[in-house]
């Protein structure tokens, strides 16, 4: 980067300063419980019902009184009648899930019994209740089933479609504006080569399905160039969205005005991080919606997303921090970092060994193609040595 | 379960065994770039032209020819002029990306130069092709970019884009017919409290909704009763699917119809897994189709769906393995597991201690909804002690 900030913020204070800003959405929306996958609960889910509804088997055997089996033993059975209804001295075929029938207490595993002819030879004692699922068991009627805030997933679908719920009140997605911004950005649909210093514009689409799979709605806006007038009115017909994402024209150069103008707007919190790339990147709010400004090279943007779009997209859309993917691996070769910077170092995993990629721009594009991961150095620590272990950050 | 089982298969033998007569998909789409996010190329990318396609500057400052800065220095700096273009004695503005002028063979930085009326100060000397980008230097005309079999992530988008590429040749998504069977069950939009013995069918939504997570198209199937001929009939009619997945019917009781069926129309590989919960699945094939059919329990059906589902269809969709998100904690209290089983202790993870649920039962419901993870006892442990730290496999 070479340009000189006035600040340079440690990542976890610049994410818990711009976090601290942001309100999550309140709108929330109903939806079809087959819908509710990756969805997060705006109420919690009370059962309206027991789970099981009836006494139910949970074993294949006979329905019986327990006190009609004692001192059943395979040397010494009892025998009882096979009927379909209970009484003394009866049994009624039951399969694992059907109702136990009135007057039985307890049922006899199939292969503790013998059929000969309609006589049926107990050659176990049972205790009353024993293999009989009572009514509320699993989930009592009024029980809180899930929390508001959960993260449902498909099991829990399961759950709450077994309790007769067709539908559930979720937090609408959130709509996160993606602006790019540069006058050498043509749309990325433009046929040919382009002119020598114009480039597709490829950023807004990464960052795009990248807040769409961290399950927001994208909304591409068009390519805005360097004129803080412009940018100025791109980011003001935006302020509807939960979170607005710009890329491009964040560092301290002549064209770099997007900071700026998010500061007329509103606030800028952050601007410049130690984080190797993505130093560049700033963090802002305008009234009630977070702005995050993510530097114009690829590779920085990328890292500035993963290290602040994403814990912010989240906390506004209400979802549940989870943990990254993580595989834990031997070095092929020393990775070096600069003091006072997280650097997330581009690697590629290969036959259970870690080799870093030698490249140190922010800009290669073709070293995100190639990545598996990254492996993230704290700022206190100036790098690791050939053969230790270090744990890969798998890009998601 | 109670029930006795012929054989029961380890359950990474079972899915080697399953995972070799599996043959992935050959069909592929054309789809577009956009919406290549979580799909498979099912053909190389080769860049069809340079990145940079242009001598492209890397810092803001001026194009030089380098041998106009030799011996500059802060105390010894160099006059040049500034102008549009290149001769003896000139720099000319660049930005970062702008092209470098023909002439020029280095970009000296801003920081290193001083703008004194029209003439400018260089501090320093550069060497040729310092902070020029030469056209291909990050991609070359010709490179294979991203390999055939590469589960496409954002970021390969962009990379993807800025080649000028539009659309990409994928694997087309696997069709997954879901079968439920059961006389028991009712379509889960039944209002009311259903009858004494009859339960809501949810195995399907949940099966449906994972399949769907894990890159497939669900066809979700009705209801069929535990009779042969109709589960024949139900089989037959999804065989134009690319995989079956089966819910009931799998264990060896009067009603438990299912693997019988599946031998009778292809295959059954594995019946009786050392699975907990999960021990009935099994494991089949019909022509090219896996078959695998679940247990009916809620929680050994999601399990098994876990161990054995999930990896066939990354095979059948050419999906490439992707570790589980795991976290290490220590146990609250101690896991008892059968040995012989490989089993699924469904875990709770509270103020970072791994809380095991207290049920044992396959069916119960409410205790996948508590879930937050799994933590996996190996065949050959008899459990883990209060206190051990163990890996909780987090169910997505």
């Amino acid at each position: 980067m070479g340009t000189i900030f006035k600040e340079r913020t440690k990542v976890d204070d610049a994410r818990r300063i711009f976090l601290d800003v942001i309100q999550p959405i309140g709108d929330t929306e109903k939806i079809l419980v087959e819908a509710c996958s990756g969805r997060v609960l705006a109420s919690e889910i009370i059962a309206q019902r027991n789970v099981p509804h009836y006494r139910r088997a949970a074993m294949d055997g006979y329905a019986v009184r327990s006190s009609d089996t004692i001192g059943a033993s395979p040397t010494n059975p009892v025998m009882l009648h096979v009927d379909d209804e209970i009484t003394e001295g009866v049994g009624v075929r039951v399969h694992t899930g059907s109702p136990v029938p009135e007057g039985a207490d307890a049922v006899i595993m199939i292969e503790d019994t013998r059929l000969i002819g309609d006589m049926l030879e107990i050659r176990a004692q049972v205790h009353p209740h024993k293999h009989v699922g009572c009514v509320g068991e699993d989930i009592h009627e009024g029980e809180k089933v899930l929390s508001k805030g959960h993260l449902l997933r498909p099991c829990d679908s399961a759950v709450i479609a077994s309790l007769g719920i067709q539908s559930v009140l979720v937090y609408r997605k959130p709509v996160v504006a993606v602006i790019p911004t540069g006058e050498e950005l043509l749309p990325r649909t433009t046929a040919g080569i382009p002119p020598s210093g114009m480039v597709l514009e490829t950023n807004s689409l990464m960052v795009g399905l990248y807040v769409e799979k961290w399950g927001a709605n994208a909304r591409y806006c068009y390519i805005v160039l360097d004129k803080p007038k412009l940018i100025r009115e791109a980011i003001q017909s935006n302020l509807d969205a939960d979170m607005i994402v710009i890329c491009g024209g964040t560092s301290v150069g002549e064209r770099d005005h997007v900071p700026e103008v998010v500061d007329s707007l509103g606030k800028i919190l952050i601007h410049g991080v130690g984080l190797s790339p993505g130093k560049p990147t700033a963090l802002g709010i305008i009234g009630k919606v977070p702005v995050v400004c993510l530097p114009g090279y690829p590779v920085a943007g990328l890292v500035g997303l993963f290290a602040f779009a994403r814990a912010a997209l989240r906390k506004v859309g209400h979802v549940p921090d989870v943990p990254d993917t993580v595989v834990r691996l031997p070095l092929k070769s020393k990775i070096s970092s600069r003091i006072g910077y997280m650097t997330y170092a581009r690697v590629v995993i290969d036959n259970d060994v870690v080799h870093p990629l030698m490249t140190s721009g922010s800009g290669v594009l073709s070293s995100v193609a190639k990545s598996d991961g990254f492996v993230i150095v704290p700022e206190n620590v100036e790098g690791y040595v050939e053969g230790q272990n270090v744990d890969v950050v798998l890009i998601e």
